[in-house]
């Protein structure tokens, strides 16, 4: 068999790659494991939520069958009612999709937009799995490089478009870089974007840990907004519900069709348990998301507070938000050589910026992602003293 | 935005657009709806399942977690085991792969070796999401037109190949057919495929349903099978489990590494649940399964036993077997019209022909898929006796 040489080019899945450093490796007892690797929760659901999907299980017969491609309509609904509160704008059910995760949102809406050949441009430091899929389809990843604390450049972008450009996808709150984009930024985003005719991809997937109050933008208030904006989210952090695979995305009904063939295709439909769990929690765990995201800030204050200690050793932080700290380490080796060599003499997994920046990229190499959710503010103190001690 | 043109050319879900052809309709109290369109059980699964299934949901943290891309060990162990004991082979589990249900199998695997400009040969008729995904792909699909029985022939299919041809896709028991396929003839397709180097991909969704005892074919004692073999699975019929999106697959180690960045990007692992409900169907539902089979067996008689009701009235039966009854009608509309006639009419939803079969076909119009197995015995009468009516 011959390999599609597309699917060869690509890169192996960065997470399953770092999981391999510490494949049989016996951590000292008295320095145990940090993983700040994966941006998931490593606690399952609160107990009210485990107990209403058991009796979906057991109650509900539709939790068992297939559903409609393109979500439960109930959840379609719930999330265009909570968008549209929280934006400010005028979002229906039909212009919602509820996906197996937010990775396939984004997937799906690229095929809907690009063939082989063409061309999405991406502000570095990259999410991995964008870069991936964008590689498996023949298209190219233009990277707009990152300028001052770690925020794209719209005049950069738009001195990168091309006939062949079909998107710019944004992560804010960002992935890996943990910055928080401007509504200014995002605003300009999208009037770039539409003024050149091509889609704006804004991924939203780490919204409910934004540290401002207020819609983050006001592009669901734009008139037209979906003959240009497509919004993705996913329900996994906010729920703690990776394990069940449950995103969302809003556009256009006409691109949802388009859509509706790529999932039908791949999924038929979104797991139906995870759906309910979702609808669950939007409707009942406001409360205790707030109270998750004040937990998250207050980690996140934590690195600011402890960062000092590294900033002495000649460490600079870039980013810090979201699940996210990005930092550049002072030493002369790869960051992927010290990301392996932190496992052995420190007993934390971190992953290195080579995994979000080109191939060659210098400022990958100089470059960590600490993802922090996972550790409480005892958890971060302990974390900074082990890479002090580098 | 501009679409992308391949995703533009293919078409929309037919499942979901016959749904749409029933949305809205009031069928008459003394004549309810007989739904043979989807090949899915309408009964969640036996109760000791969705029992265990919610003490998962209750008490195992790790149902709610990110898992390994590929799937639980357990489940892919478990499956190269009764897979090799039911075939005849040595399959280990790092030859196998969970995935979001078996599309996705296929997507994924299609991905591997395929890009835009290459063809996979496709016996007709097919089952429409490989024809949709192939679209989506830019990849040509070429119809390997069925034969007597709606078998495919080896030599029609060896005729066929190019230098773009990479694959050839067999489905048995077959989906829309209901045929199943000959040991010897997918042995053959296996020899043709090996002596062209190009990839045989074997979808035995509906294997459990098998009306021959033993194994259907010999593929897995072949020597270096996995140099050519990609063979798909579905646990969505066996244990009830269309809801939750689980499938599997068997291929080299190498070709699931490949495959592994295709899911890593679409959907990061398996949903969790679905994946243990899976394992614990197949070491615990055994007995229950057989009497399943046993029950789907004894419909397809009772299809056998009705046809010549409709044979006397110029209706042929070209395939019955798995859930399916393929069959061509007596009328002169096509049978798209038709089958939005006998919605009407007789309150039956069936898929056309037209759905299986390349555009303009002739043979398209004149065939019907029904889709046995959620009728029992006295459904199956009722059902031939409205078709007799119109």
């Amino acid at each position: 068999m011959r390999l599609n040489p597309n699917m060869a080019a690509t890169f192996p899945p960065p997470v399953m790659e770092a999981r391999r450093w510490i494949d049989g490796v016996d951590f000292p007892k008295d320095r145990p494991l940090i993983n700040v690797s994966q941006a998931a929760p490593v606690d399952p659901p609160p107990a009210p939520l485990r107990e209403a999907m058991a009796q979906f299980v057991l109650g509900d017969d539709a939790t068992h069958l297939y559903g409609p491609v393109l979500g439960l309509p109930e959840l379609r609904t719930e999330v265009a009612d909570q968008w549209s509160a929280a934006y400010g704008g005028a979002i229906s059910g039909s212009q919602v999709a509820i996906t197996s995760g937010c990775n396939q949102a984004f997937a799906s809406m690229i095929s809907t937009l690009c063939a082989a050949g063409d061309e999405v441009i991406v502000p570095t430091p990259w999410y991995f799995n964008h870069k991936m899929w964008l590689d498996m389809g023949g298209i190219t990843s233009v990277a707009l490089k990152a300028g001052d604390g770690l925020l794209p450049s719209v005049s950069d972008a738009a001195a990168l478009i091309t006939s062949k450009t079909r998107a710019i996808t944004l992560v804010t709150p960002n992935n890996p870089g943990g910055v928080e984009y401007p509504s200014e930024l995002v605003g300009a985003f999208f009037d770039l974007c539409q003024s050149r005719g091509i889609a704006l991809i804004v991924d939203e997937t780490y919204r409910d840990f934004d540290s401002r109050t207020g819609a983050p933008h006001d592009l669901f208030t734009r008139p037209d907004w979906e003959q240009t904006l497509i919004h993705l989210y996913s329900f996994s952090k906010a729920y703690r519900l990776t394990g069940h695979r449950v995103g969302a995305m809003v556009a256009s009904e006409a691109q949802l069709a388009e859509a509706e063939k790529f999932l039908d295709t791949v999924t038929i439909c979104p797991n139906q348990l995870g759906q309910r769990a979702a609808l669950w929690g939007m409707q009942n765990l406001g409360p205790w998301l707030a109270e998750q995201r004040a937990e998250i800030l207050t980690r996140r204050a934590a690195i600011e507070a402890h960062f000092p200690r590294l900033a002495g050793k000649g460490w600079t932080l870039q980013g810090n938000g979201a699940y996210f700290a990005y930092m550049t380490h002072p030493f002369d080796e790869p960051s992927d050589k010290l990301a392996q060599r932190m496992v052995k003499e420190i007993s934390v997994l971190c992953l290195p910026g080579t995994m979000f920046m080109p191939e060659g990229d210098p400022s990958g190499a100089k470059s960590l992602r600490i993802a922090f959710a996972n550790i409480d503010a005892a958890g971060i103190a302990e974390l900074f003293e082990r890479m002090e001690s580098l």
